[in-house]
Protein backbone atom coordinates (compact mmCIF):
# COMPACT_ATOMS: atom_id res chain seq x y z
CA UNK A 1 0.00 0.00 0.00
CA UNK A 2 2.99 2.66 0.91
CA UNK A 3 5.25 1.04 -1.82
CA UNK A 4 4.55 3.63 -4.34
CA UNK A 5 7.14 5.65 -6.00
CA UNK A 6 8.28 8.66 -3.62
CA UNK A 7 8.73 12.35 -4.64
CA UNK A 8 12.47 13.35 -4.02
CA UNK A 9 12.20 16.35 -1.89
CA UNK A 10 14.95 18.86 -2.52
CA UNK A 11 17.46 19.66 -0.22
CA UNK A 12 18.15 22.84 0.70
CA UNK A 13 14.00 23.63 0.67
CA UNK A 14 13.36 26.18 3.34
CA UNK A 15 10.66 23.83 4.69
CA UNK A 16 13.34 21.46 6.22
CA UNK A 17 14.71 24.69 8.12
CA UNK A 18 11.47 25.09 10.01
CA UNK A 19 10.27 23.65 13.33
CA UNK A 20 7.58 21.55 11.76
CA UNK A 21 9.80 19.60 9.73
CA UNK A 22 12.35 19.17 12.56
CA UNK A 23 9.91 18.06 14.87
CA UNK A 24 8.39 15.69 12.21
CA UNK A 25 12.35 14.27 11.66
CA UNK A 26 12.52 13.73 14.94
CA UNK A 27 9.18 11.89 15.56
CA UNK A 28 10.42 9.84 12.78
CA UNK A 29 13.87 8.96 13.91
CA UNK A 30 11.95 8.20 17.04
CA UNK A 31 9.62 5.31 15.81
CA UNK A 32 12.99 3.48 13.68
CA UNK A 33 13.76 1.30 16.15
CA UNK A 34 16.58 -0.44 13.73
CA UNK A 35 17.94 2.72 12.88
CA UNK A 36 16.70 2.21 8.92
CA UNK A 37 17.43 6.40 8.97
CA UNK A 38 20.34 6.85 10.81
CA UNK A 39 22.36 7.49 7.55
CA UNK A 40 18.99 8.78 5.59
CA UNK A 41 19.02 12.57 5.17
CA UNK A 42 16.34 14.63 6.63
CA UNK A 43 14.79 15.22 3.04
CA UNK A 44 14.60 11.35 2.86
CA UNK A 45 12.66 10.61 5.71
CA UNK A 46 9.79 13.36 4.99
CA UNK A 47 9.50 12.29 1.60
CA UNK A 48 6.69 9.42 2.39
CA UNK A 49 4.48 12.25 3.43
CA UNK A 50 4.60 13.64 0.09
CA UNK A 51 1.74 12.39 -2.39
CA UNK A 52 0.72 14.18 -5.47
CA UNK A 53 -2.30 13.72 -6.77
CA UNK A 54 -1.10 11.52 -9.68
CA UNK A 55 0.38 9.01 -6.85
CA UNK A 56 -3.09 9.43 -4.71
CA UNK A 57 -4.74 7.96 -7.69
CA UNK A 58 -2.54 5.12 -8.42
CA UNK A 59 -3.73 4.02 -4.69
CA UNK A 60 -7.20 2.07 -4.53
CA UNK A 61 -9.71 4.03 -3.08
CA UNK A 62 -11.00 1.52 -0.52
CA UNK A 63 -7.83 0.16 1.55
CA UNK A 64 -6.58 -1.01 5.14
CA UNK A 65 -3.77 1.00 6.33
CA UNK A 66 -0.34 -0.94 6.98
CA UNK A 67 1.43 -0.07 10.05
CA UNK A 68 3.61 1.98 8.48
CA UNK A 69 0.65 4.29 7.06
CA UNK A 70 -0.54 4.22 10.53
CA UNK A 71 2.83 5.19 12.47
CA UNK A 72 3.40 7.78 9.81
CA UNK A 73 -0.45 9.92 10.86
CA UNK A 74 1.00 8.72 14.74
CA UNK A 75 4.37 10.92 13.68
CA UNK A 76 2.45 13.84 12.27
CA UNK A 77 -0.08 14.44 15.13
CA UNK A 78 2.72 13.76 17.77
CA UNK A 79 4.75 16.14 16.56
CA UNK A 80 1.84 19.19 16.57
CA UNK A 81 1.32 18.00 19.65
CA UNK A 82 4.73 18.51 20.55
CA UNK A 83 4.84 21.82 19.15
CA UNK A 84 1.69 22.46 21.16
CA UNK A 85 3.87 21.73 24.31
CA UNK A 86 6.37 23.88 23.33
CA UNK A 87 4.50 27.21 22.84
CA UNK A 88 2.14 26.87 26.04
CA UNK A 89 4.58 25.21 28.16
CA UNK A 90 1.63 22.91 29.18
CA UNK A 91 1.66 18.77 28.94
CA UNK A 92 -0.29 17.80 25.30
CA UNK A 93 -1.07 14.60 24.68
CA UNK A 94 -2.59 12.64 21.93
CA UNK A 95 -5.10 10.00 21.07
CA UNK A 96 -5.69 8.42 17.71
CA UNK A 97 -8.24 5.60 17.32
CA UNK A 98 -7.96 3.88 14.31
CA UNK A 99 -10.27 0.88 12.85
CA UNK A 100 -8.39 -1.28 10.32
CA UNK A 101 -10.63 0.27 7.76
CA UNK A 102 -8.82 3.58 7.72
CA UNK A 103 -11.33 5.46 9.14
CA UNK A 104 -10.98 7.05 12.86
CA UNK A 105 -10.77 9.58 15.34
CA UNK A 106 -7.28 11.48 16.47
CA UNK A 107 -7.67 14.19 19.75
CA UNK A 108 -5.15 16.21 21.17
CA UNK A 109 -5.60 17.35 25.25
CA UNK A 110 -3.91 19.92 27.10
CA UNK A 111 -5.29 19.50 30.74
CA UNK A 112 -8.73 19.00 30.71
CA UNK A 113 -9.22 21.03 27.28
CA UNK A 114 -9.77 18.78 23.87
CA UNK A 115 -7.91 21.34 21.65
CA UNK A 116 -7.73 18.98 18.25
CA UNK A 117 -10.29 16.77 17.46
CA UNK A 118 -10.44 15.57 13.54
CA UNK A 119 -12.49 12.57 11.73
CA UNK A 120 -9.66 10.60 10.00
CA UNK A 121 -10.46 9.14 6.87
CA UNK A 122 -8.82 7.05 4.17
CA UNK A 123 -5.68 6.80 6.34
CA UNK A 124 -4.56 4.32 3.42
CA UNK A 125 -3.73 7.50 1.21
CA UNK A 126 -2.69 9.82 4.03
CA UNK A 127 -0.10 12.39 2.48
CA UNK A 128 0.19 15.92 1.43
CA UNK A 129 0.70 17.14 -1.84
CA UNK A 130 3.90 18.81 -0.84
CA UNK A 131 5.99 19.52 2.45
CA UNK A 132 4.98 23.13 2.26
CA UNK A 133 0.82 22.30 2.08
CA UNK A 134 2.08 19.48 5.08
CA UNK A 135 3.34 22.53 6.79
CA UNK A 136 0.33 24.35 6.15
CA UNK A 137 -1.91 22.19 7.94
CA UNK A 138 0.22 21.32 10.80
CA UNK A 139 0.65 25.64 11.42
CA UNK A 140 -3.34 25.92 11.04
CA UNK A 141 -4.06 22.77 13.49
CA UNK A 142 -1.73 24.60 15.98
CA UNK A 143 -3.01 27.94 15.59
CA UNK A 144 -6.85 26.43 16.37
CA UNK A 145 -5.13 24.76 19.18
CA UNK A 146 -2.71 27.12 21.06
CA UNK A 147 -6.08 29.58 20.47
CA UNK A 148 -8.40 27.95 22.47
CA UNK A 149 -5.73 27.08 24.67
CA UNK A 150 -5.35 31.11 25.25
CA UNK A 151 -9.09 31.82 25.90
CA UNK A 152 -9.36 28.60 27.93
CA UNK A 153 -6.19 28.60 30.42
CA UNK A 154 -8.05 27.62 33.26
CA UNK A 155 -8.95 24.28 31.52
CA UNK A 156 -5.95 23.40 29.80
CA UNK A 157 -4.57 23.75 33.41
CA UNK A 158 -6.59 21.68 35.25
CA UNK B 1 -9.77 -15.38 29.75
CA UNK B 2 -13.29 -14.41 30.34
CA UNK B 3 -14.80 -17.96 31.06
CA UNK B 4 -14.54 -18.01 34.62
CA UNK B 5 -17.50 -18.89 36.55
CA UNK B 6 -20.11 -16.40 37.13
CA UNK B 7 -21.63 -15.00 39.92
CA UNK B 8 -25.31 -15.30 39.68
CA UNK B 9 -27.19 -11.82 40.57
CA UNK B 10 -30.26 -12.66 42.62
CA UNK B 11 -33.36 -11.07 40.73
CA UNK B 12 -35.20 -8.33 42.76
CA UNK B 13 -31.38 -6.73 42.87
CA UNK B 14 -32.53 -3.20 43.58
CA UNK B 15 -29.73 -2.02 41.42
CA UNK B 16 -31.17 -3.77 38.48
CA UNK B 17 -33.58 -1.01 38.96
CA UNK B 18 -31.53 1.95 38.39
CA UNK B 19 -30.67 4.23 35.09
CA UNK B 20 -27.59 2.80 35.30
CA UNK B 21 -28.46 -0.88 35.34
CA UNK B 22 -31.11 0.20 32.62
CA UNK B 23 -28.16 1.48 30.86
CA UNK B 24 -25.56 -1.45 30.70
CA UNK B 25 -28.47 -3.33 30.04
CA UNK B 26 -29.02 -1.35 26.96
CA UNK B 27 -25.52 -1.06 25.74
CA UNK B 28 -25.11 -5.06 26.40
CA UNK B 29 -27.85 -5.52 24.27
CA UNK B 30 -26.80 -3.23 21.63
CA UNK B 31 -23.45 -5.13 20.85
CA UNK B 32 -25.03 -8.35 20.85
CA UNK B 33 -25.31 -8.66 17.08
CA UNK B 34 -26.42 -12.47 16.95
CA UNK B 35 -29.52 -12.31 19.44
CA UNK B 36 -27.60 -13.99 21.91
CA UNK B 37 -29.05 -11.94 25.17
CA UNK B 38 -32.66 -11.95 23.57
CA UNK B 39 -34.17 -14.48 26.51
CA UNK B 40 -31.50 -13.75 28.54
CA UNK B 41 -32.73 -11.93 32.10
CA UNK B 42 -31.31 -8.46 32.46
CA UNK B 43 -29.27 -9.77 35.75
CA UNK B 44 -27.55 -12.70 33.65
CA UNK B 45 -26.13 -9.88 30.77
CA UNK B 46 -24.64 -8.32 33.44
CA UNK B 47 -23.45 -10.97 35.53
CA UNK B 48 -19.97 -10.61 34.00
CA UNK B 49 -19.24 -7.20 34.94
CA UNK B 50 -19.34 -8.84 38.21
CA UNK B 51 -15.51 -10.26 39.62
CA UNK B 52 -15.12 -11.18 42.84
CA UNK B 53 -11.69 -11.55 44.70
CA UNK B 54 -11.61 -15.07 44.33
CA UNK B 55 -12.39 -15.07 40.92
CA UNK B 56 -9.85 -12.51 40.04
CA UNK B 57 -7.04 -14.79 41.60
CA UNK B 58 -7.67 -17.32 39.05
CA UNK B 59 -7.26 -15.20 36.13
CA UNK B 60 -3.39 -14.52 35.44
CA UNK B 61 -1.96 -11.21 36.38
CA UNK B 62 -0.62 -10.79 32.81
CA UNK B 63 -2.67 -11.51 30.02
CA UNK B 64 -4.03 -9.93 26.96
CA UNK B 65 -7.70 -8.68 26.73
CA UNK B 66 -9.95 -10.80 24.44
CA UNK B 67 -13.24 -9.08 22.25
CA UNK B 68 -15.69 -10.27 24.61
CA UNK B 69 -14.01 -8.09 27.66
CA UNK B 70 -12.69 -5.19 25.55
CA UNK B 71 -16.68 -4.99 24.46
CA UNK B 72 -17.28 -4.69 28.42
CA UNK B 73 -15.14 -2.36 29.04
CA UNK B 74 -16.53 -0.46 25.98
CA UNK B 75 -20.54 -0.98 27.43
CA UNK B 76 -19.17 0.24 30.85
CA UNK B 77 -17.92 3.50 29.62
CA UNK B 78 -20.33 4.12 26.70
CA UNK B 79 -23.25 3.93 29.25
CA UNK B 80 -21.66 6.66 31.73
CA UNK B 81 -21.17 8.31 28.18
CA UNK B 82 -24.53 8.58 27.56
CA UNK B 83 -26.24 8.85 31.21
CA UNK B 84 -23.91 12.29 30.86
CA UNK B 85 -25.46 13.14 28.03
CA UNK B 86 -28.96 12.50 29.67
CA UNK B 87 -27.90 14.48 32.29
CA UNK B 88 -26.60 17.92 30.25
CA UNK B 89 -28.60 16.98 27.12
CA UNK B 90 -25.07 17.75 25.23
CA UNK B 91 -23.41 14.87 23.07
CA UNK B 92 -20.84 12.85 25.43
CA UNK B 93 -18.50 11.22 23.05
CA UNK B 94 -16.41 8.28 24.38
CA UNK B 95 -12.86 7.18 22.91
CA UNK B 96 -11.20 4.40 24.18
CA UNK B 97 -7.50 3.20 23.21
CA UNK B 98 -5.82 -0.41 24.89
CA UNK B 99 -3.12 -2.01 23.21
CA UNK B 100 -3.20 -5.81 23.12
CA UNK B 101 -1.75 -6.70 26.24
CA UNK B 102 -4.57 -4.69 28.36
CA UNK B 103 -3.32 -0.91 28.68
CA UNK B 104 -4.99 1.77 27.20
CA UNK B 105 -6.91 4.93 27.98
CA UNK B 106 -10.81 5.74 27.71
CA UNK B 107 -12.08 9.31 27.47
CA UNK B 108 -15.28 11.10 27.19
CA UNK B 109 -15.44 14.28 25.66
CA UNK B 110 -18.34 16.94 25.76
CA UNK B 111 -17.95 19.54 23.17
CA UNK B 112 -14.08 20.86 23.63
CA UNK B 113 -14.37 19.79 27.39
CA UNK B 114 -12.39 16.63 28.69
CA UNK B 115 -14.85 15.59 30.82
CA UNK B 116 -13.30 11.43 31.84
CA UNK B 117 -10.04 10.64 31.51
CA UNK B 118 -8.83 7.30 33.07
CA UNK B 119 -5.93 5.00 32.80
CA UNK B 120 -6.68 1.04 32.17
CA UNK B 121 -4.32 -1.27 33.75
CA UNK B 122 -5.21 -4.83 33.58
CA UNK B 123 -8.11 -4.94 31.39
CA UNK B 124 -8.38 -8.72 31.24
CA UNK B 125 -9.67 -8.83 34.94
CA UNK B 126 -12.02 -5.80 34.25
CA UNK B 127 -14.71 -6.56 36.36
CA UNK B 128 -16.28 -5.25 39.93
CA UNK B 129 -16.53 -7.08 43.34
CA UNK B 130 -20.17 -6.67 42.91
CA UNK B 131 -23.38 -4.70 40.75
CA UNK B 132 -23.62 -1.87 43.61
CA UNK B 133 -19.87 -1.87 43.45
CA UNK B 134 -20.25 -1.41 39.58
CA UNK B 135 -22.91 1.79 40.14
CA UNK B 136 -20.91 3.53 42.89
CA UNK B 137 -18.07 3.93 40.64
CA UNK B 138 -20.12 4.62 37.51
CA UNK B 139 -21.89 7.31 40.00
CA UNK B 140 -18.56 8.33 40.82
CA UNK B 141 -17.44 8.99 37.78
CA UNK B 142 -20.96 10.60 36.66
CA UNK B 143 -20.78 13.24 39.05
CA UNK B 144 -17.15 14.51 38.78
CA UNK B 145 -18.39 14.77 34.80
CA UNK B 146 -20.99 16.85 35.29
CA UNK B 147 -19.35 18.81 38.08
CA UNK B 148 -16.83 19.72 35.28
CA UNK B 149 -19.43 20.70 33.18
CA UNK B 150 -20.94 22.67 35.47
CA UNK B 151 -17.98 24.83 35.75
CA UNK B 152 -17.35 24.91 32.32
CA UNK B 153 -20.16 25.15 30.27
CA UNK B 154 -18.93 27.77 27.91
CA UNK B 155 -16.24 24.37 26.87
CA UNK B 156 -18.67 21.69 27.03
CA UNK B 157 -20.86 23.94 24.49
CA UNK B 158 -18.13 24.83 21.80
Amino acid sequence: MSEVAEVMIEAGDPVMETDFAREMVKQMRAIDTYGTYDDWSQEKILSPFVLTKEMKREIPVVGDPDEIVLARVKAFYNAIASLIEKECKLMAVPMMHISHEGFGRVIITVGKLLVLDKTLRDVHRFGFPSLSKMKDEADKLLSVALEIIGKHSDVAGM
